[in-house]
């Protein structure tokens, strides 16, 4: 077994933990095919010595790497790089089961009318498959029978509930049974179901700070008090949640909304941790962890949730359709004896034809597959946009949380976002400030930019990028 | 001009009002044919005189038929004879637009495991115009504009907004501009939204006791306090807002839920005189007022409130289909301003391809003409089910609020509702207790029964009730 030699220059007296600066230089390594599947990582007291730095920082970086899918340990100690995403999907792969189509410029949705939209949220709709949903939803809508007529059960179509569980378990590692779950008419509704049959008002919410505002809003009108817990390079200060005495953290782990980090392996026990000390409750947000372009899926907080702390949230929206409306909670089984009268006086709020055409979808395939899919275009698309920052922008601009989803952040130095817009509508294009989601506007740096890239070609995001650039700084090519 | 005689007995020692037992005798009147189309009612002193009792009593009483559509008053004084509503949709009106089926014996919900279900709630799906309702989904769903793909307005597709702003405003008299409406994805969905936008938490909210359970729920969970306002013979005791000092009232003014009353027009004055005094706000459920069989339709509340004090809230679960899960509030325009940015932070829940599915029906007469037939077809079974009950229960029973609607209670005398629901399951009917729509299940009189009766055939129905009356009173045909 061959040993690798790893060499990073570390800056001992930088603003960046040690054990962060290993795990990116490791990570580049992975990324860059210098470090390849198989390869085995230096043991840690190995490393340490020959690194100079303590064990704990080795075990660290290596726990990090773990956590983002890029290494595994074997059962008899060492750690062995995985094989990337990217290879599993490659971007080459043929598909002739949906409808694929040709990356041609799309037809911009009527309410945008600007050239190119970077709004986060809007989708790929010519990638949809279109003709697979609509036979689905005409099956469904065909049925006569009272379950697609009428009310429906109130936690949501059983079979659907069955498909839910199947899938957080498999792409997801969350163990749960159907009667666990709980559909909802998208994330904000789930968390106003969850205020309600909780009664979580004036109870102390912790929200990573930046955190998505559409939650915030949610919470806040439900009348609950909102404890901003900051962030730290590599996610939520847990030690927050302590001295804040929250009973009740709303955190997206496997992509911090919106800064873009994902979270450690070892802040995800501390969150755990936190929950049993203090009797917490963790309200998990997974809204985009399919997509993720570089290592492995990292498992949901849920899948290592033993003691029964965490509340799993996960959407359609950004693995399907927006225009589902379709959310779902999957609730700690000890929740459901006390929870399940509040929730039975409830009448379903998601119409049980969509509920039904969403459970053929997935019974028949078209839901993996149009996953696998995305994963593929997503990532395509991703690339395109770093790519067209890195050539058109280049040092004017730092890029953040890059690494999956369908938004990254553009801190654009010393410029401020109000002006930013201006210009962009100048040359046709529309960017947006991430501002809202910060509790005070005066924290966002003030050259945020918020570009979301699902709902655009790669060819339209590199030539937008290009025009930004120009309107933004005057590059001509 | 024929002047008519009105010779009632009236009863000056007995427990109703003397204007209510003069009121339901020329009701009945009207009902039987005695008094038919265009004649005119006495003028209010002349039958004063006549009956010896006061102007204030006769006014009272005309003002009663009036709001529930039995008469209208002419330009230079005197009342005259409305036609009644089946005269304008006779029974046998020929129907050939929407697949309209005979009444064969309808496939019951699976989940039912009797053969037959009272309960309220069950539509009819024999009666369902399903082709013309598949093919306006299939051609929302075929559209791939991101308006049917993406989240869609946030207060819901603005085509939708102006059919039920027409609607409305035609069948309920309800003026609004489709800036005022918010689509919902059901009734308590839509009182949780209020909740959320006006935060409602804390605030002392009325509500007819008994009241909708479903609405009170989501009150109770969003933090609200009750006050149950007791009911009179014709309908909420207003002055029990002032005392209980509400600054909310939600109520049921076209149908009282659950126990069935119109509420007279003096009444609706003085609960937008309350709203008036108190600054209070009125949430006025029109749930069902699509189905009255007697009389012209009841216009809105919200028909009359100069002083833009209700809240008008409306759903397609009785007029149209439970599945599309679609409600929708009327706001007040003076409160558009100030709730304006708190609902743009929401998205829509309901699906916009249900939404554009809808939109098509009703553009397309779908939904009109759906109503006149159901309008017809729950007359007959309204008919099939009073009729079974006077024929096989008589005097063994009374009937309560069984002038319109969906459902009608029964008040079985001097038995416990918990022993008749076993009783009824023995002859395989499944009927259900009311109670859980009173704040203290004490005082809901034991005996009540809800019976549902949208979802059955009329030979369902008569069998029912002749299976029910042999199983509580061993009556054999
Ligand atoms: C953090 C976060 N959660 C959830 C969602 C999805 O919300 P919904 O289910 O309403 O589409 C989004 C999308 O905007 C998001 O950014
Ligand atoms: C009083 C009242 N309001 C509203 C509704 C309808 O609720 P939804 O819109 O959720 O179907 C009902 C039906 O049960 C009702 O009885």
């Amino acid at each position: 077994m061959s040993m690798i030699a790893i060499s990073p220059i570390l800056d001992k007296q930088g603003n960046q933990p040690i054990y962060f600066q290993l795990y990116k230089y490791i990570r580049s390594q992975i990324e860059a095919g210098l470090l390849v599947e198989g390869v085995q990582l230096p043991a840690i007291r190995q490393l340490a010595l020959h690194l100079g730095v303590s064990k704990n920082t080795i075990e660290s970086a290596y726990q990090q790497l773990l956590s983002e899918g890029y290494i595994d340990s074997k059962q008899r100690g060492g750690y062995r790089v995985l094989p990337l995403e990217e290879l599993v999907w490659p971007i080459t792969e043929p598909d002739g089961t949906d409808n694929y189509m040709p990356a041609t410029v799309t037809p911009k949705a009527p309410l945008s009318n600007v050239r190119y939209d970077f709004q986060y949220g809007d989708m790929d709709i010519e990638r949809f498959p279109h003709e697979a949903w609509k036979s689905c939803l005409v099956d469904a809508v065909s049925r006569r029978s009272s379950d697609v007529l009428g009310y429906g059960h109130f936690q949501g179509d059983v079979e659907l509930r069955e498909e839910i569980a199947r899938y957080v378990f498999e792409s997801r590692g969350v163990h749960c049974k159907p009667e666990q779950i709980v559909v909802c008419a998208g994330t904000q509704h789930s968390v106003s179901m969850l205020c309600q049959i909780l009664s979580l008002r004036e109870r102390r919410i912790g929200m990573e700070e930046p955190g998505y505002s559409g939650v915030k809003t949610v919470l806040r009108n439900h009348g609950c008090s909102i404890s901003p817990i900051k962030l730290e390079h590599d996610g939520i200060h847990v030690e927050g949640l302590y001295t804040e005495e929250v009973q009740v953290a709303y955190v997206t782990p496997s992509h911090q909304f919106p800064v873009g980090m994902v979270l450690p392996i070892h802040k995800r026990t501390r969150l755990l941790q936190w929950a049993i000390d203090c009797d917490g409750l963790l309200l998990e947000d997974d809204y985009d962890s399919e997509f993720r372009y570089y290592g492995q899926p990292v498992p949901a907080l849920k899948a290592l949730d033993t003691a029964e702390k965490v509340i799993y949230m996960g959407t359609l929206s950004k693995s399907f359709l927006p225009a589902a409306r379709l959310s779902y909670l999957v609730l700690p089984s000890r929740l459901m004896a006390s929870v399940q009268s509040k929730l039975a006086s409830y009448s379903q709020p998601v119409s049980p034809i969509i509920q039904k055409a969403v459970t053929l979808f997935m019974k028949r395939g078209h839901f993996a597959r149009h996953i696998r899919k995305m994963k593929r275009i997503y990532h395509g698309k991703h690339k395109a946009v770093t790519v067209a920052i890195q050539r058109w922008m280049g040092e004017f601009v730092e890029v953040i949380g890059d690494r999956s989803g369908l938004h990254l952040l553009l801190d654009v130095k010393g410029r401020d976002s109000a002006e930013l817009l201006q210009l962009a509508e100048r040359v046709d294009c529309r960017v947006y400030s991430p501002v809202h989601h910060w509790n005070n506007a005066d924290d966002c740096p003030p050259g945020y930019i918020m570009i979301g890239f699902g709902g655009m070609e790669e060819a339209q995001l590199e030539d937008g990028i290009r025009r930004l650039s120009e309107a933004w700084f005057g590059c001509k090519s």
